[in-house]
């Protein structure tokens, strides 16, 4: 593989993942390659289905540039499903239009558990080949996030089956059987971490755990269930690329801001923070040791642009003054939604959104308070 | 309407509402009165419908006593739906199965927003009915909760028109013309204070209100359009009822817990929690002012029973020492789940957890650390 990769133009995102100072606030969306773009629909029409679209190298690879293409974003995402590593162990994963995720044996007894393992990384070649060839394509325009589910988020999919309003078989084996839960667990959190590292070999410049169901856990349950084994991934994780340099890591638990005191003592540079989540708060929670990556409401861009403009500035106040100085570090954010952008978002609402937060974040470094 | 209802025989619920010392921790659920219980679903098959239900008198009185008569729970709730006072404000609610609830016209435009008033009470009278004949059913036994949706929640059904999972519609108004509603949730406050009025004339002996979907909303948009809505509400509320027994409130907000700073000023006796608040940390956060609701997992009923009562003693433990000074007011709990107990949840499993909780609850006042 080429390791040759074109010098980043735009390191924004990754200064601020190290809590260094940047010109203005870097921004990326969750989910911004994705059904609210004219362009992903038609290359999503072109694919075919979504498997066939997140399971082709040039595919994914253009889905991926789309939106870097159309807005002054500071980072790209890989565009992949967050089922690709259940799939890999065999589960037997399948999308039903206008279903959503499926898979066909889903995980419920001690048999099941027993034969799970750690899958052979060669089935997810797909994915670290898109990484390479997302990292050639951008030409070091912004970096490139790898990402995975958390060890507990694959989990609920893995028990259910499919989506769940009350996760209640997942929630059934960890109360009933804790032990299992465990075990499942453990397994997950060694083929996440391999899976990461091998993004992180392939080409990705920072790598995000996507904790999404985390939120739905009870006190307790949480750290128990959920952190520890996303701690368990942070410490399996390579430190820095091939070439060197180091790989910042993001980990984001939906729903989780009663527990930012908990995730303070993660072994990651950056946690995302939902709407829920009051930034200036959370700055002064976590903000002298994490970066931290939020948080509005997507909902949000389907007001007018100039409510959307408001919005930005007020999370970005909320937040409050960054570093002006460039040789410190401290407390930074990455702007970004709360969730994943809807697929009824205007498109030209998110140029809004990134203009707004490049202008003000750039005022607020002018005229420190 | 004869006022003269029976004495009241068990007055823990009551007493740890004003943060007064009981021999054990009091303990009901949400939606008590529900589908996982046999002799529901056989009231429910002769009611023919849920609204056939909701509506009669007769089926909603039996119903609301089921679970009494089952097991030794502390309260009882009035069995009602959440959005009957939408119903009277013309909406046009329906029930199609398996579907849930739907608005024929959902409130979307300036022109649906000026249409709304205070429904005329007398089309809730069903309601009120309801409240006096189970008072009287009850007999003293227990005493009888009356509820409402909060103006905030009743508004995501109104603006939605039917079950929502990203909240668009009602979020994309509140965005983009929060005059709009603001007014909106004016007039719901105004509707919402006099149906619980209402409900205590009849004869509630406390009352709750549920802010179910107050949690979806960002911090800040919570404040001003949720908690303002809930406060408005309190402030209008009877202290007491028709014989001057004062009449305790409660505010749940699901997924409310990193505002509970906010919520402790409140004009209420006792906040609910859900089952991502740690019960000890909520206590010393707002246990001076305030008695607390919660709050395990619906979903640990379904564990066996020696794992639910584990459960139930953590919960318990985690709160911490109860007041055993019988003279002296301060923090109590109420025991309940973080939300409605499941349609799938095994009858039996409940006794285990109210005989834990009592049991628990009595072994920790009789041996105070």
């Amino acid at each position: 593989m080429n390791r040759a990769f074109a010098p980043l133009a735009n390191d924004r995102f990754l200064r601020a993942c190290w809590r260094q100072a940047t010109d203005t606030t870097p921004i990326w969306l969750m989910r911004q390659a994705g059904r609210y773009l004219p362009e992903y629909r038609a290359t999503r029409a072109r694919a075919g289905s979504f498997m066939g679209l997140a399971t082709n190298v040039d595919f994914s690879t253009e889905v991926t540039l789309q939106p870097i293409e159309r807005y002054p974003l500071d980072a790209a995402i890989l565009f992949s499903d967050i089922l690709t590593v259940p799939d890999a162990m065999g589960l037997g994963l399948t999308f039903a239009e206008g279903e959503g995720p499926c898979f066909a044996k889903p995980v419920r007894s001690a048999t099941d558990v027993a034969q799970l393992a750690v899958p052979d990384m060669d089935k997810l070649r797909y994915v670290f080949d898109a990484v390479t060839s997302i990292r050639r394509a951008l030409g070091g325009r912004v970096p490139l996030i790898g990402f995975s589910g958390s060890p507990w988020t694959l989990a609920c999919y893995m028990v259910e089956g499919r989506g769940s309003q009350d996760y209640r078989h997942v929630k059934t084996l960890m109360y009933a059987r804790p032990d299992l839960m465990h075990q499942l667990l453990t397994v997950n959190a060694a083929a996440v971490a391999a899976y990461l590292n091998a993004q992180i070999a392939a080409g990705a410049q920072a790598v995000m755990v996507f904790d999404s169901w985390g939120g739905v856990l009870a006190d307790g349950a949480f750290q128990a269930f959920s952190l520890a084994y996303t701690q368990q991934v942070l410490r399996q994780l390579a430190r820095s690329a091939p070439d060197g340099t180091p790989v910042p890591r993001i980990v984001f638990t939906k729903g989780g801001g009663l527990w930012l005191g908990d995730m303070r003592a993660l072994d990651c540079e950056v946690l995302g923070v939902d709407w829920t989540v009051n930034l200036g708060r959370a700055r002064a929670q976590v903000g002298d040791v994490k970066a931290l990556q939020g948080n509005i409401d997507p909902n949000v861009l389907f007001a007018p642009p100039a409510v959307i403009a408001e919005q930005a500035r007020a999370a970005l106040e909320s937040f409050g003054a960054p570093h002006t100085d460039g040789t410190r570090t401290g407390p930074t954010q990455i702007f970004n939604l709360g969730h994943g952008i809807s697929q009824h978002t205007p498109p030209e609402h998110v140029t809004a959104l990134v203009e707004a937060v490049h202008a003000h974040g750039r005022r607020m470094r002018q005229s420190p308070p």
